[in-house]
């Protein structure tokens, strides 16, 4: 099998597994996540309904895990060119009064969300450039980061996952500007908006579905990304429910 | 006939006439443009192929001709919901040292832009409104603007064109707040390039035809935009050419 | 009297007298207002107190009323060299549904606001131009617009405010970036919070002063714009009071 | 001696050390840079012109150098309230592509910029909230962040200097939001051209001396927020020079 992969970076319940079975139907699949219990059974899935997916153990924050993940995408798939790479992982944040946060927390939140897209871009994009230049290539290799409301409004006690989320934003429009010419298509999606996993069961219990975004949903927002021609790429997207307030 | 309709305001030979196209292959179309010449041949085009389509000569920054234009329509289609509507015209410009500017220069580009562009939304309103309430409707009604590169920077020289569509867009957003509780989603595309029309068939001659937009991506762009569902609501892209310079 | 002449239109009890109060420290003044009430008792005040001002009544949505208006200061003032010139004038709004604004509410809104904006700065920038060539004037001729926080933020119900507020934010970085290389400074600021006039006194009564913007601390702040150098111009800045949520 | 003091981090020959001689005039200054040869004469400076100044180096990265700075600060100083703190620290960075950047560089850029101005902030504001405490102080304390193009606009190959410079304005915004109510002012400035610093004498050569930013002028510009009373903070400025192309 030699046809060009896609890679999804930070596979959890949401728009990471939406994304891989999205990506699925039209692409073998690696799916990335620390946790292998957040990738096992939807690459079972994937693979029973016809699809392929493999999922690997990976700290995004890590170059060597990172370099180890992609050497073994590229001996299971082959051909190594790559459609389209998903960076949705993003560190893990707790809102809290400045002066007691540690510089540890914050750090470790943009190790992940900033370094580990730095790292996954650095690994994902040789295999993009290899895929834009296939002229078979249906539609332009995509690189698509997600982000959320914190990339564009800095709250109170909320520096810890707005700072490397603007970051990330700006690593993402750098990265439309230097390899757009070279066709590849480089994207930034603002959830701005509570997603509808399980663990956002229980918020906004008393509104109707339309307060929660869908994670499938986000998931045809990008592949839409990914359809779109080298004579009209969209760089950045927002992306929240019909019943949200901003 | 009492299917939603869909409604193209600014129909000219580039994005306008894109999304008649693209938008005919579910919706029967009305284009308005203040020339019969700018749709005359389109209308015939669509209606040949399968499509229906009227064309209605319009003067967007007038309220009777918006309001006849859109009782022309109810009349044509019948049942009066509108599925999508685009706002694609905009005042003429053109570069000039701020002294030189006529205010009735001025003036003339945001009564287009602007004031066209809320004469075209309260008449279109009311039709998407009911379209909302539709539970067969296959997709949440759209209202679409459509701004350009100085929606987002005003360059020298260029107060007259920039400063409506920077109002633009803030009319975009207003209402995209507004009416997304009722069900209605309002977006606003950035187009940052030049658009490959007969008019720019001779700008950018020397470059290859990534240098410039395709319209009939815009369209599917757009109608992207319209196919999302109520949990996932985009409000704003940008949309350039693989080798725009920004 | 051959001194260079500041101007401030849009007078009232709050930082239009503010700037007018802060300048006159510095130079003759001309105050602009639609009603004389708002500017003759400033004008008495000033010119008691060892300043030299006139009051004029204008319509700044007026191209020969404006016109008129910087007849007669130059016939008062003499020499035709403008140091500084402040629009702080702004359409009235009030928040209501879209589909109940009239298309001429919205229209008289942007009158003032923008087109206002524009005749006065075509009024005042030949005089600001002569100021610039002047080799002994102390501080390059300032030229600052007063905008608001829906300059930057379009609410639900608000188009007919921020839209224009947009607008006006982008006329004043266009003219930035083409009359700076000629010597005039343009700024804009972002006024976002309740200014603490007679009108507001009631707002926010239960909270300490510190919730409500001072108006002399913003014709302070206006003052420092203009005495920035030719090596530092501030183009944008915003003001709010402690207390302000944002 | 137990009057507040200002502490400034980042001392090289333009921003940081126009900013000591201005903050010197009303307070004891403490000079952070991680090579004494670059605050050493400019110590000697101000104690000789009747201020009062101490240097001391320190690595703004790191939380152990920072606090030993900020005790050695208070030993120096007494008392332990700060009036005014200024980050002007910034990481170092090349532009280069993207392929070619190392996952170290893009760190150790952030590890100044942003990990450094997090370590600043948490050791100098408890001083600057013991000040805002001081009812006889003359103006609120301020922390200000020192930005550059690049914190709102990231080009191309840019991003080892953007995404931290993005952030940077992040972590302003989020402080300034969860001060202010507590009396603190934090602004952030954008310093959009290039400043007249020995280092950049041969550049724009053939443009006269409007095309660099003054450091001094910054200096003055940043004392201007400093002044700014609890009823008129500005958060956000930009600084250009007049010839700047924007």
């Amino acid at each position: 099998m030699s046809k060009a992969f896609a890679v999804i970076a930070g596979v959890g319940p949401g728009t990471g597994a939406s994304c891989a079975r999205r990506f699925a139907s039209a692409y073998p699949v690696a799916l990335l996540a620390r946790s292998p219990e957040n990738y096992e059974g939807l690459v079972q899935e994937i693979n029973k309904s016809g699809g392929k997916a493999i999922g690997i153990s990976t700290d995004v924050s890590s170059e060597d895990s990172v370099k180890s993940a992609f050497k073994k995408i590229s001996d299971e798939f082959g051909g190594g060119a790559c459609a389209a790479a998903v960076f949705n992982a993003s560190g893990r944040f707790a809102r809290k009064p400045f002066l007691e946060m540690s510089v540890q927390d914050f750090r470790g939140s943009w190790e992940v969300s900033v370094q580990g897209a730095v790292i996954f871009s650095q690994a994902a994009l040789p295999h993009l450039l290899k895929h834009a230049e296939d002229k078979s290539a249906k539609y332009p290799p995509t690189l698509i980061f997600t982000g959320a409301t914190a990339s564009v409004k800095a709250n109170a006690q909320m520096s810890g996952f707005a700072a490397p989320k603007f970051a990330l934003k700006a690593l993402s429009t750098s990265l439309a500007k230097e390899f757009a010419p070279k066709g590849v298509h480089v994207a930034h999606a603002v959830i701005d908006g509570v997603i509808d996993i399980p663990r956002t069961k229980d918020w906004l219990k008393d509104m109707p579905p339309e307060a929660k975004i869908s994670a499938d949903d986000i998931a045809e927002s990008y592949w839409n990304l990914h359809t779109q021609s080298k004579r009209c790429f969209t760089n950045d997207i927002d992306i929240r429910p019909m019943l949200e307030k901003w």
